[in-house]
């Protein structure tokens, strides 16, 4: 079926509809002004509850039975327990086997051990995926091969969708590593800990009906609550909701690559002599090896220099840990931890504090937490000469990797892209990205091991290293360094066919992925 | 302006309408079946708030007139402040400079410090008050001289109130002992610490504005965050927003009344004897001298047997504290805090845990914590041969206490009435309640200092005291012995005209008050 489209405000031709549902196109950063009042699910009573508050059922099929299951549903989940995660998948082995069609699955993210969802996409199950998809997921989308469109959204974009009701949760299905009868629920405690559970909130708020999954019923009061039972229907007990080592996995190394960690050094030396480092500083940075490398850099400054990092906003990881511990850090506002040593800390540093995405990422709010970071250090598969970055499509053009935080985060005072200036011999700075996922005016600085390129538009931060010695080029010269290096590869080629659509923060299209031409 | 009413299903007239809007007659308990769907307050966008995330402006007036006040609105504010408040009567001093009319005052409670509104009242600034009115406040509404007609909710009644769009606040102004820029928010530290903000959560997630008011602004992030920052719009620093003393007002003392020591030491005995105080008892009391001597008797039986409660719900108090801090109570969940004891432990106990009424009171929720409690140690103005219990009209029939959280603690298990059996030579077993605030079924127990009536509906706990001593008697048996002694004093008369409505849990108008006819 031809979708209508038109050029939005950032140059892409974007569909009108998706799915069925009108959709705004992208109108700029800040400029599309929300109409309208927030979602509203249907009003519960306590006399449809049990008096002494134990809403434990026999099992998820029966708490999804008694949530009135059913075609077209909207169905969420989140990702906490990553890719040891035994829950999501059933449920929709358990739908399949009750004949449900035309799910929509909502999870806050994916992971590979969630690929055998594909089985249920390809029966009729699941109508489609509005969430991030990695590998085999991504592949299957960007083959045409999902029935509806998948919708692409940032943390903040989803909330935001769940909070204006653009997506209405129908159930809400909510692993948890430790709840009571009642359904309070929190990320610590038993064999699956995750550390906090910060992408659950606007699901459990906005869901008509919400159902905790744990391994680990203790008594009431579960705390902290995380999950707060007064909106839960049903809670089921299970034997293992994940497999420990796959939750917190150990892939948060710092990285061994000699060009990766020249990138990191270059990176700290950037914000040093910047002086965006500097005591008071507000941090985020990710779980990637480059990333952990210049938390590490970071960190040493902070405490040659005697300064202190006012908070940092996690994902956390071991390295965040280690400053809030050794005193280069006051607080940890944590929406996931990464590894066991940020579980740990969770529950025994009081300055340690679980703070949802709900609250730092929803630009629907009257306010973010990423606005207030001093340091953003992120990723991308691609940038162009207008600093326009792609966090989506592989080079192949397929759709291999998810937002993540990644729009909410370019919002940031310093938005920094420590990047290699190449992947496989293929280089990262193109001429244009062939998905746009943030636009150019947000993205400040690119680190590579060749060189660092600053933002024309930051003039202040151009000035601020000068005489400093670190290599500024221009993103012009970085990209044609790449391209002598490695020549200039294929465009990879698409159909008509539109697969996916690519949400910014306040809900508008950016743009979208179509379908792979397979050559 | 005669008012149409009707019988409703506790036999009281009660009119369809009220201040203009339609309103649902009480149908009994659990039989009002909620429609539709939450209240949804405005969408609004982080593009309209500072990026440096600091929203103090330099005075409440700026906010107030930022925030677009108007003729009509509807303005709340939380009384964690008490006796000490010295930012709610500020907004309606503002008001009336203004030249604001019509406003409605929607305060989780009064207390004698805001008896100035009456000079806010009488000059037209303030159509009405929805909250609970003590004293003058009462008094002047008795008379007849409030313009718009009070309505009278619970703690839980106020909040399902505001989710359910029935109260639609136009400016939450949310007094915070602590707060950051951004507007996150907590009850403890400065010079005004109240200790939680457990009345402020459905007024600042549902309101269209939001403006905390603070005199102890610290660095960002002011954790717990009771208050979040992200729905806040202003924060306004001033040099005092509370009169410490009168905060913590040090009125928790135990009764040194002999017969109220023997009504306290009577509940203990039963509390033992019918095996309701138990080893994982859960526990609510308030903070008035005969359950604060209450308290302190189950503690020292709880000591003897060893035995320890899984968890008190607060108003906490020394005695409570006491309790957590040797062993007897597993957890003290807090929506407001009685006294310097209480404050101190919630920002040092781990298991001392903000819990707003919001989740424990809201009976539009999916449970509330007051169908856990075992123990539950209520008031009340009047008790008749039914049960029934009033708690708002004094024994002259005018209205002088509020409601607090009295209807919603009706849920718990077991509800127990220690009230001395005449008040100033006035029974207190009446033929039938003044005002009807909660129905006799729910009401369990009452405790005088002689004897003890329990519901014919509770065969169990006639059961479970069989023999066991304790002065077991009918509540006609109690009535005729107070009024042996007392006489039966004359009946308060009334007009016809509604000057107050008292709503049900669950939004049904239960009872009104009628004005009072001066003899």
């Amino acid at each position: 079926m031809p979708t209508k489209t038109v050029i939005n405000a950032a140059g892409r031709s974007v569909p009108l509809e998706i799915n069925g549902q009108p959709v705004v196109p992208y109108k700029g950063v800040g400029k599309h002004k929300p109409e309208g009042r927030k979602y509203s699910p249907p009003i519960p009573t306590c006399s449809d509850y049990p008096e002494d508050g134990n809403k434990v059922v026999n099992s998820l099929e029966e708490a999804l039975r008694k949530c009135g299951i059913g075609d077209g549903m909207t169905i969420s989940t989140h990702h906490h327990l990553r890719d040891g995660d035994l829950v999501s998948n059933k449920v929709f082995e358990l739908a399949s086997a009750m004949g449900v069609k035309d799910l929509i699955w909502f999870p806050s993210a994916s992971f590979p051990c969630n690929d055998p969802v594909i089985n249920y996409l390809d029966n009729g199950t699941i109508n489609r995926i509005e969430g991030s998809m990695n590998g085999p997921l991504g592949r299957y989308v960007s083959e045409g091969r999902m029935k509806g469109t998948a919708v692409l959204r940032s943390h903040g974009g989803r909330v935001q969708a769940i909070q204006d009701g653009e997506v209405r949760i129908d159930i809400a299905v909510l692993a948890a590593p430790t709840a009571d009868s009642f359904g309070n629920a929190k990320g610590t405690g038993g064999t699956s800990a995750c550390g906090v559970l910060g992408y659950a909130k606007a699901d459990y708020m906005y869901a008509s009906k919400v159902v905790v999954v744990t391994d680990n019923l203790v008594d009431l009061p579960c705390v902290p609550m995380e999950i707060e039972g007064n909106y839960v229907d049903y809670v089921v007990v299970v034997d293992k909701i994940g497999i420990p080592e796959k939750i917190v996995s150990g892939t948060t190394q710092i990285t061994k690559s000699p060009d990766r960690l020249l990138i990191a050094e270059l990176t700290a030396s950037f914000l040093e002599k910047s002086g965006i480092l500097k005591d008071g500083v507000t941090i985020q940075a990710g779980a990637g090896g480059t990333s952990l490398a210049i938390a590490v850099f970071v960190h040493e400054i902070l405490k040659n220099k005697r300064w202190k990092s006012k908070f940092g906003f996690g994902g956390s990881t071991k390295y965040m840990v280690k400053m809030l511990e050794e005193g280069q850090m006051g607080f940890i506002l944590d929406a996931q931890a990464f590894d066991l040593d940020s579980v740990k800390s969770i529950e025994n540093n009081p300055n340690h504090v679980p703070y949802p995405v709900f609250n730092a990422y929803n630009y629907h709010s009257k306010g973010n937490l990423t606005s207030l970071m001093d340091i953003m250090i992120l990723g991308a598969t691609e940038v162009d000469l207008n600093f326009n970055g792609n966090v989506v499509t592989h080079s192949d053009g397929y759709l291999l990797h998810g937002i993540g935080g990644w729009q909410n985060c370019l919002h940031a005072r310093n938005v920094i892209l420590p990047i290699p200036l190449f992947r496989d011999r293929i280089p990262v700075i193109v001429d244009e990205v062939t998905t746009l996922c943030g636009p150019g005016e947000l993205i400040d600085v690119i680190i590579t091991e060749r060189g660092i390129a600053i933002n024309p538009l930051r003039q202040d931060l151009i000035e601020s290293v000068k005489g400093s010695g670190l290599p500024i080029k221009t993103i012009k010269e970085l990209k044609d360094e790449a391209e002598k290096i490695c020549g200039i590869p294929e465009k990879p080629q698409f159909e008509d066919e539109i697969v996916a659509a690519v949400k910014w923060v306040d809900g508008t299209v950016i743009d979208v992925v179509r379908k792979i031409k397979v050559r």
